[in-house]
């Protein structure tokens, strides 16, 4: 199927300060974005794409001189695929904080002129939605015709619909849920604790002092990718397959699933901030629209006016289809128009971001309905 | 209820090298124990418990100049318990390559006078059987009653009735499994890298260095201890609690799931052994009586004769109650004598250390059917 093909990312900067939800302002930030196929002349076609945790603006597309580099959501944006940009004018950006090109703890802080590092304020999933809405006023979008992100992107396409009613008429809520578990969060909080208590993090300043704390990252990628993944999934990829046919009796390599947890975890620490990943986690614990309503989701929910699409994957364990469930039944009582897939995938979590053919009919078929 | 009371740990030299399955051979090793109970004239009512990752041979009882410092399965064994140590002559042995006086790499490596450190070496379940059998010789029990454990100690249970089929009468299997998954791996293999590329590790030389590799092993208990919680527990237990009533919008302490585990995992740090750790998941990745035999833990287990009794929890997701189904299986079409129990438990794998009325019923009555 056909790509967007080269594309070229974009930067923006706002001078109007913005004050973050937990007290802190930036007097400025730059955001980093991509877009794909044309705004329409009512400006009724844009659809805002929200990453996960590890994800950038680089959602469809290729660079002109990264022809490998291929955006995170590729299959699943671009002309004639689910998300068809020849319908729609698809916006990708990096949320604050981040590390591939918004302003974030890699940036320079203008009060100091080096970079943030551990002073760069822990963001919401609010502020970041707060942040993207300067971006839609930039690019003249009045209301999105969807707004569409899976697991922490859901969580944003979610709060979209709480914080700007009127400015988003669908929004698509993949593999995520409406709030973090004990258990969600504890795993966050080991991850965490890896880096913070990694020497070379240097509270945060690693970057004076010329390294990164590669051992905390690299433990919090490994830690990730086990709840990314099934157990199904994972028995059947790797199972209890030996790297090199035997045992060592010895702490290099036994097992097939060792080899790939320690590559993806050693690949990670080459391209991805720790302050933006500590950043990350913590909006994801904190995110709970139902918090300011005694628990009550029904009632956080109440304000929403767009239409939804919720999907969930039966061997996702991370954000279980229970979860999604919560906020499909909590839109159902407010009266709201949800449509609800519960897809048969084997994948766990990561399933949001495969090519699996009913899971991508749905959703295209969701889009296919959306009038622009 | 009773306890068995003031109890003294004995040790016991043995001076006639043993071989271990990666092929190494100690030339001597101690191991430390304790009873409880009279053996019989007949020698027919002894009672191994072998413990799990964390645990001892301090299984009942307390020390004279320890008080508070009660046995690991104290609510399990003692006079009219579950195994009533007024029938039963009850054995704790901490295994070889612990850190609790048995000969681990805590130990002087007779070769260099100094700690054996990483020079000890990885051993397996079937070596810790192995070493259990010269304990049994010289406490001059033929044949045991019962071998029991949970988790890695129900393998250890399971291996005696492979190893020695005509030394056990009855094995107890609980919360076990027949061999990791590799969910179960990777969450050993996190939890060893985390050791392993401390910088306080020193290759596991750091008794040397006067240091011990308190981030890695805290990392390490903290990711053991939310796999050995259930999701639902943790939930009931901690859910979305905050410590101290606010978000801190930083990287202090948010929720009382955060507080819990980095106390459980700095507790852990001031008592356990590093190098004993990643021993410890090395025997649990290892353990695998069917590798022989194809993947067939029918024909793997075919040479037991033992009677079984094998209980599992319904929320342990790290030894799921399938996980014993199949171990009940093979045994069954082997035609042997099984007894199982599924056991509704919100406690997940931690379930088997409880005082669960229904669990601690049907372990009490399988005890009382086996003859002395």
């Amino acid at each position: 199927m056909k790509s967007v093909g080269v594309v070229t990312p974009q930067r923006v900067s706002f001078d109007a300060p913005i004050a973050l939800s937990g007290g802190a302002t930036l007097p400025a930030f730059d955001l980093v974005y991509e877009t794909y196929g044309e705004l329409n002349a009512e400006g009724s076609n844009a659809v805002l794409v929200c990453h996960a945790l590890s994800g950038s603006h680089h959602v469809a597309g290729v660079y002109a001189d990264q022809p490998n580099n291929v955006g995170w959501w590729d299959n699943l944006v671009g002309p004639g695929k689910p998300l068809d940009t020849n319908r729609f004018f698809v916006v990708g950006v990096n949320n604050l904080g981040g590390c591939y090109g918004s302003t974030g703890p890699m940036s320079a802080n203008p009060a100091t002129g080096k970079p943030y590092g551990a002073d760069f304020p822990v963001v919401t999933v609010e502020d970041w939605v707060a942040v993207q809405a300067r971006l839609a006023d930039f690019l003249g979008i009045d209301c999105w015709a969807a707004v569409l992100g899976g697991s922490v992107g859901g969580m944003q396409a979610l709060e979209w619909t709480l914080q700007f009613p009127e400015r988003v008429r669908h929004a698509l809520v993949i593999a995520s849920t409406p709030k973090l578990t004990a258990q969600n969060i504890a795993f966050n909080e080991v991850a965490r604790q890896a880096i913070l208590t990694d020497p070379d993090f240097h509270g945060g300043r690693f970057y004076e002092h010329g390294v990164v704390p590669a051992r905390g990252l690299r433990l919090a990628r490994m830690l990730g990718h086990i709840t990314y993944l099934s157990d199904s999934q994972m028995a059947e990829k790797f199972g209890r397959e030996l790297k090199n046919g035997k045992l060592s009796y010895g702490y290099g390599t036994d097992f097939q699933i060792e080899s790939y947890l320690r590559y993806q975890g050693d690949k990670f620490t080459t391209y991805f901030d720790a302050n933006t990943y500590l950043i990350t986690t913590k909006a994801l614990d904190y995110f709970d629209p139902a918090r300011d309503y005694g628990g009550d989701l029904q009632a956080a929910l109440a304000r929403a006016k767009a239409s939804f699409f919720v999907a969930s994957f039966s061997t996702d364990w991370r954000f279980s289809p229970e979860r999604s469930r919560e906020i499909v039944y909590a839109l159902m009582h407010n009266g709201r128009d949800v449509s609800y897939a519960e897809i048969e995938c084997s994948a766990g979590h990561d399933s949001f971001l495969l090519d699996d053919a009913h899971y991508h009919a749905v959703v295209g078929a969701y889009f296919d309905r959306i009038e622009t």
